[in-house]
């Protein structure tokens, strides 16, 4: 059988993800398992039990990711393909858990058919993705790709007041491996895309060529305290009027600088909160993402902007403090383009996308030719039990991720060159 | 010396307030004496003391307000004069404190100088005004009223799950007056004004005329919870943007009735509140308030219109619920009219006035003839511990206080007939 002819096996794949899916699983069918945690270990005991009886050797670096080698016919760099297993509270079956089983399904159906790449293949999960219990998230990647020293990595104190390398050792994923130190040629992230492009225009695949630029912020609105009933209109410092004109400008400043500018503000917090008192301080944050430099700095820029004319205009103080910023990322146009091509000679259609979340591709990127393969999320829901990708989407990512294998590892067949 | 010299002893008054201040402070300052705790109990023994000390025969009802009544000439329906020593959780000194001993130190004055009025007089401190720890607040005068039944009241549930009638027994304050019982002629209640209408114009007494009917709404904004980072604008269907705009049109609300109307939204909470994701439902509250019954209502109406609209524009469905409503209550046309010509015969000058805030006071005029006395508040400040109010306004209120007392109990001097 020609290797173009090669599928994985759809109801394995299926079935071990809803084997997966049960450790953490929560009365309401959601799923918690924070990493570290006692549910964390359990499915990381479940994936490396999978990768010994796939024949891989297992590697644990020490951060604690797991790594699966299938060994190649050379010692050239090693084809990674991988994702995470932690998840948020309340999570879907599919997030980082897709990327990873789909990962080992490639590597069983290599070993049913006899099949020896070139390159090495490894299989990575990759430690503290989520970044509920430890932040930040895309821990483990940040250590492996350089971005994150090992020794600070191990001291992060949770919000659970437990100490990252402590937790690591207590369920005994404190590996011997430098991170680092299997340097693959190409890494390649398969991932349900968590947002509804694909979805609404009813793609099978997403060809993700880059991942926004995250920048988040801390905005508190100082006005003053004051009674509900007797103050009057103009007397009032009201720290609630002024953040909601700060809410609505959130959403002007996406429009304004338009493309794929993202402007939310998730959070807020009124003080005292009381239903008789004018709000005299407010807290809330504003989350802003853009693939392209410009544009987040545009945002950025506006955003400061609208503070002082409200500043100005409503006689309150704002002052604003930048909690975290990542910058965007763009893949490797080489892996992208391929994998445009191998989905297209699958007969699946395809569209280029940027990522709206962060993933661990954008810290692999940092040190090897890097892109990640999305499927439709329906709705676009995430980080809910509501998560849901269909068996046929499942099923084509996991085709191109195979195939994608083939042609990196070094498995060409004579009829799919590319 | 004729009844017109008489003054009240404001060091005397002033060393009370301290007095009293101290029981139940908190270290930053603020008082802490909710009704019916351990520190409400101290406060009433020391009122009791006074009351005692001054010669008043004293008298419990069934739902806790105390009375310390002095006899008159005549049988005639007795002058109430009073307010309440309970308070908010980090008050100031004088939210109803002082109406209590002003009350009291008149008593002290005509003690003094041998003075007996023709009318009964009865100095009242009212049970749970704050409706921090049981609501409604304004319980005492409620029951007093008629407003509400005293079996509802002994049931109330406290926020901490104490029970109204247990913790009355617990502190010894189940008396066996049946409420109502003594029924004044006239009531009248010294306060600070909570507001800054007196401080801002640098008048030193308020005649209150009435209190704004109040109308507190529960709005919930339901949208969609969507991931921050992924879902782009128009598929948004963002509640806490929607929210934004309707705290916005709140304030409008204000302008477009105009007069005497407020309207604050102070209270709000976005569901789930994470920074990365869009708010899915938001819950906020509204309080309207307006002297006028066509002025509220058509508040009401702006409210509601503005929340359909809203949904229209944002694609959210908005449920408005009303959480209590309390009607404007105009006071007694004469006794206000006399409270002015009193304080202008005192020499000090006067405004009257709307009360934006609730007082026992609009639960007396119920059931008899009733006015209410404001001086300034500093910059309106109040439930704080930033509340205060200078030594020479709580004596001019003092002052005009005393000179009512002796104008509706009957002692008039030939120089100063109302």
């Amino acid at each position: 059988m020609p290797t173009s002819s090669l599928r994985i096996n759809a109801p394995r794949l299926l079935a071990n993800l809803e084997c997966l899916s049960r450790i953490g699983k929560l009365p309401d069918g959601g799923i918690c398992r924070l990493a570290l945690s006692d549910e964390d270990k359990l499915a990381r005991d479940q994936l490396v039990t999978w990768m010994d009886e796939s024949g891989l050797d297992i590697r644990i670096d020490q951060v604690g990711n797991i790594f699966g080698v299938r060994a190649g016919l050379s010692n050239l760099s090693p084809v990674m393909l991988g994702s995470h297993i932690d998840s948020v509270i309340g999570a879907g079956d599919f997030d980082g858990c897709y990327g990873v089983l789909a990962a080992l399904e490639v590597i069983n159906i290599l070993n049913e058919n006899g099949i020896v790449t070139k390159n090495p293949i490894a299989v990575a999960s990759f430690s503290n993705e989520e970044g509920v219990r430890y932040q930040p998230g895309m821990l483990g990647s940040s250590v492996y790709s350089g971005a994150l020293d090992i020794s600070n990595a191990l001291n992060i104190v949770g919000v659970d007041g437990s100490i990252y390398g402590g937790e690591l050792e207590r369920i005994g994923y404190a590996g011997k491996m430098r991170s680092g130190d299997i340097r693959p040629g190409v890494y390649v992230e398969l991932h349900v895309e968590q947002g509804p492009l694909l979805d609404r225009e009813r793609i099978p695949i997403g060809v993700v060529d880059g991942v926004v630029g995250i920048s988040w912020w801390e905005v508190t609105v100082s006005g003053g305290a004051n009674h509900a009933g007797t103050t009057p209109v103009e007397m009032r410092r009201d720290a609630g009027l002024a953040a909601a004109k700060l809410v609505q400008k959130t959403r002007e400043i996406a429009l304004k600088v338009g493309g794929d500018q993202r402007s939310t503000c998730g959070m807020i917090r009124f003080f005292p909160n009381a239903i008789n008192v004018i709000p005299g301080k407010v807290i809330l944050t504003v989350d802003l993402r853009n693939s392209g430099e410009a544009g987040l700095a545009a945002a950025e820029d506006l955003l400061l902007t609208s503070s002082r004319e409200i500043e100005a205009s409503d006689d309150v103080s704002i002052a604003i403090k930048l909690l975290e910023k990542v910058p965007a990322v763009k893949f490797d146009k080489d892996v992208v383009s391929s994998l445009e091509k191998i989905s297209g000679a699958l007969g699946i259609r395809s569209r280029r996308m940027i990522s709206g979340a962060g993933h661990d591709a954008q810290l692999m990127a940092r040190i090897c030719p890097t892109a990640m393969i999305f499927i439709p999320s329906k709705g676009g829901v995430s980080h809910s039990p509501e998560e849901f990708s269909s068996p046929e989407a499942l099923t084509d990512g996991g085709n191109v991720l195979l195939h994608s294998l083939l042609v990196f590892a070094g498995v060409v067949d004579g009829d799919q060159r590319f």
